[in-house]
């Protein structure tokens, strides 16, 4: 049985993860589950983010589930460059997998949207890009100050990432990708993922392929998110267009993401696109459903198919008996989900 | 009297400029046009992009308008970085200003969001960021090829466009301006961002300040767009969140720009957002708004607000008067805008 490691995390983290963890345990008893204290309050606590013997440990196991890790308190940077872009890193976890679905009984923000329209899954380079952490600061504090930040880009990393989205694209029924870059300003970053997007689309002929400039993928996935099936786009791209699409299908409350290691050389990891929202935490109103949602690609990737395919239809029909509007309150939620994924 | 070149480009950029011109003509006759043939047009027929002599006169005037240049037979980046690029860094404009407005008679994407309600202005960064054109290849065409691209932020470059930011937020009713950036990533490039933005707000007391991460911001574009006022940001940032500000408020077909030189070393630039969209050119389809709102900016960054100000109440006027769903005739909408000014 599997065993997965779970950092519950900081604000309403613990509580969303605990509501996953419901489900996984309805939906397929005996999953081993192993807990870790990382986050703003261990950092605070012990001044550690996240030590090596820990990262050891997590490597040792099938997956990781976290609900969400970071404080104001907390200067910007540390948590998610030494926790969440490190575990990124170092697991390898090149395929950031970013469902977005427009589910019966959510409300789009878009007058003219209907569920069941809006159907695509944004796959986001996870390991390359302006994420790297290649930058520096020169003469800080002096009218002189020059910071850079710099987009590295390998023909090995892009390339694996678009073999994934075609090969999600080509088991999907629209068996479409859509290249997202700025290949007219960003030239070389830009000519390397068009040349790696083109040689494997060959090898998919049944797949079709457009291109789009991120300006251009941002606005259509306002006017017309129906259009897209499976996108592949770079780190940073894939970061704020996985944000717009979470907003047009009912918002990030909903969002569940895979950092994933296809190669399973290290565990993947899955957590809600959500943050640790302070400002409602330890209220139980906290919605969990991005949490569940991101329990069953957890469970999809360890390959239970089924035991995800049956979270994601009990998310479903919590989905279509809310009202717009209704407030919702986190553990009756998992409780519902939980009931119905072990009926 | 004020001498203006005019580059009217490729696709539609023609037929639109023509009726901007037609409004200039109309609300402050006597302004000096000089027509400079630049685009794919010319790349074609001659293998120039911007010849340097050009460039020298285009120096010489006091303001550009440009209607669209770009077709698909062009390679990426050409006309991009040899001629919109190109101008923007030689004639230091490094203001690029986007207001967005969602007009009466506007129909927005957005369910719940009524005309009137939105009325923002990106500030985007023009001469700096990842537009430098720092980058490069190595290893090309094989598997061990690495592409980068650079992003270069001086305190020089941020602290004055943070100051445009500020010194019009000031003149604004609400005075709020909003920085976003990606401080938890992109560490360096964003401390330096957000020192500047600090010192600067410390000279301006009375603008309200906040910060949000790029990917936030581009989801409030869609869920909450009322809540901005004056956005700065980065020229890539800048890039994608103005495209989602023009999507909201009725599409890139209304959105004017300007690339500002607000030291008047050189001459600014004024354009439509949209491209020159060879798919409708030559047909009298395309709405001239964009480039009539972007001759509004030109002739306020002259120093005619007054003129301004009656293009932009006759644009409104055009807008509430128009049915949903309405075909455009380019020249009948000029000329009612022209009409309206002139009166
Ligand atoms: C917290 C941050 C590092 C992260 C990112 O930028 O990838 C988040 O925005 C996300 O999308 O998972
Ligand atoms: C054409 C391109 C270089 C340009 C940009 O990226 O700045 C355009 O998208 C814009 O927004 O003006």
């Amino acid at each position: 049985m599997a065993r997965i490691a779970v950092v519950a995390g900081d604000g309403i983290g613990p509580e969303v993860v605990a509501e996953a963890r419901k489900v996984i345990d309805a939906v397929l008893p005996g999953v081993e589950a192993t807990e870790y204290d990382l986050g703003a309050a261990r950092y605070h606590r012990t001044g550690e983010v996240l030590p090596d013997s820990v990262l050891t440990e997590l490597a040792g196991h099938d997956a990781i589930l976290l609900g969400a890790v970071g404080d104001p308190t907390v200067p910007p940077g540390v948590l998610e460059r030494g926790l969440l872009l490190k575990l990124r890193f170092s697991f390898d976890q090149y395929v950031n997998l970013r469902p977005s679905r427009l589910w019966p009984g959510v409300t789009s923000p878009l007058a003219t949207v209907k569920p069941g329209e809006v159907d695509l899954v944004v796959v986001r380079e996870g390991t390359e890009g302006l994420y790297a952490g290649a930058g520096g600061t020169l003469h800080r504090d002096t009218p002189a100050e020059v910071a850079t930040e710099e987009s590295l880009n390998t023909r090995h990393g892009v390339e694996r990432v678009v073999r994934d989205a075609f090969a999600r694209a080509s088991r999907r029924e629209r068996r479409k990708v859509t290249l997202v870059h700025k290949t007219n300003v960003l030239t070389h970053a830009g000519s390397l993922w068009a040349r790696a997007f083109e040689a494997v689309a060959a090898e998919y002929p049944d797949v079709s392929t457009e291109y789009q400039h991120v300006d251009a993928a941002a606005m259509f996935l306002v006017t017309q998110p129906q259009r897209y099936d499976v996108v592949v786009t770079d780190n940073l791209f894939g970061d704020i267009l996985t944000d717009i699409a979470a907003a047009v299908t009912g918002g990030i409350g909903l969002a569940a993401s895979g950092s994933i290691n296809p190669d399973g050389t290290y565990p993947s990891m899955f957590e809600p696109v959500h943050g640790s929202a302070p400002d409602i935490a330890g209220r139980g109103v906290a919605d969990p459903v991005a949490a569940v949602l991101s329990a069953a690609l957890l469970l999809d990737q360890l390959g239970h198919a089924d035991a995800a395919a049956r979270i994601t239809a009990a998310v479903g029909a919590e989905l279509a008996a809310r009202t717009p509007g209704e407030a919702v309150r986190t553990a009756e939620v998992g409780d519902r989900i939980a009931a119905q994924v072990a009926a």
